[in-house]
């Protein structure tokens, strides 16, 4: 039995999303699909997370076993080769049976972009568009409460029930004309936990929400203080390390 | 009677070209279904020109007439507010009942772009992947041979009847890492003429085709010696101008 690893980057606005459901397009169940051809055989692969619907991916990780053994190369072409335009394997690898795809990775990196000029139908699937000024000071000032260790249960989706406590290496802001940059690193991200951070620093921009207000929210672990969320669109897995 | 001039920025991924089809979506039919709703009659809109199923514009200019007078910027909002995503607005004019967005325009801008990099599912629609390595110094010596007056006959549909003389002002290349961007400019193109010029481009870059043999295919004004032509999604209507 082999294990190969992949990284596989995807345009998600026509995706539900990562995970396999029932009657939906999926990542996982189109990658699946084409691995049933070549592996001869149900092949269940690994994601290191899930994305939503509409979120991209430029560097996902999976993983899956097969007693098809091919060279790498030879494998990227021929998933490849059968997927359709919206996915691409961007590296195959061997890897040890040890390695998994979610608990081996140590940290992701995940970026938000915000496009705060004129509406752009180009774009509009890979950006998040918002017309009113924002104070990027202020978000930059308002990002660093959330860099170091923290119970970041306010920040997710109600119904999670696991170790809600996750460490933000950082949170980096590039500027370029009208767009903003958001470039998270930690060593993991609860569901959503990017998209309703990004919504309270717009709504802190905006002087909509104070930073003491922030902490506040922070501190209570109530997700119904921080009812917002960003679209999807904007979002993008950018890479997971090992 | 008040005639607007708009220009108009569109994703050409799903629809069938600028110009009304029964049965399908096209850019006219969404724009004047949604005129009808705003000047509260049928109102006919006249494009700067045609563009193809995939083909994008950045620019593109369409005027109509109508009784309701309306500033500018109402005007834009209005028309954007209704409009589907993947058309946008981006400026409304009042002009002079002589102007015509097809009649009056002097000149107009196209873009190809051609990726040599690997394939990327976020800009599938936006660029042209081409595997092979191209000799873009060869590209750029065949383009000159465009530049000028010329009969373009051998570089259109063969069901066009009109005048194929048509003059291209310049031709020129960008190259950014993998990104290769070509910039047309000229006083009119004909129907799939820049998408035929660069698939004969690229063959010229690809050793399968000599500049020699490219100016006989020119002056033997015989489209079936120029069979290719470049896909649709990496060609943009940059601008009309006037």
């Amino acid at each position: 039995m082999i294990r190969y690893k992949c990284v596989v980057m995807y345009d998600g606005t026509n995706f539900h999303g990562f995970q396999v459901q029932p009657e939906l397009r999926t990542i996982q169940e189109e990658i699946e699909s084409v691995l049933r051809i070549i592996c001869k055989c149900e092949t269940k692969i690994y994601g290191a997370g899930r994305t939503d619907t509409g979120v991209h991916a430029l560097g996902q990780v999976f993983h899956f076993d097969s007693e098809v053994d091919m060279p790498n190369w030879n494998m990227k072409n021929a998933i490849n080769s059968r997927l359709p335009r919206d996915i691409h394997i961007l590296t195959v690898e061997h890897v040890d049976m040890n390695f998994h795809a979610r608990f081996s990775s140590h940290s992701k990196e995940y970026k938000y972009l915000i496009d705060n000029g004129e509406f752009n139908p180009l774009l509009a699937n890979y950006r998040y568009f918002y017309r009113h000024k924002l104070d990027i000071n202020k978000m930059i000032e308002a990002s660093k409460i959330f860099i170091g260790e923290h119970d970041f249960k306010s920040f997710t989706k109600n119904h999670e029930i696991e170790n809600t406590v996750r460490e933000i290496y950082s949170i980096d802001f590039k500027v370029d004309g009208s767009l903003i940059e958001i470039v998270f690193k930690g060593n993991g991200f609860l569901h959503n936990m990017v998209r309703i951070i990004v919504a309270m620093l717009i709504e802190v921009a905006n002087n909509r929400l104070s930073i003491e207000k922030l902490i506040t929210i922070m501190n209570s672990k109530n997700r119904l203080l921080a009812p917002k969320i960003a679209p999807a669109n904007g979002l993008y897995l950018v890479s997971v390390n090992y």
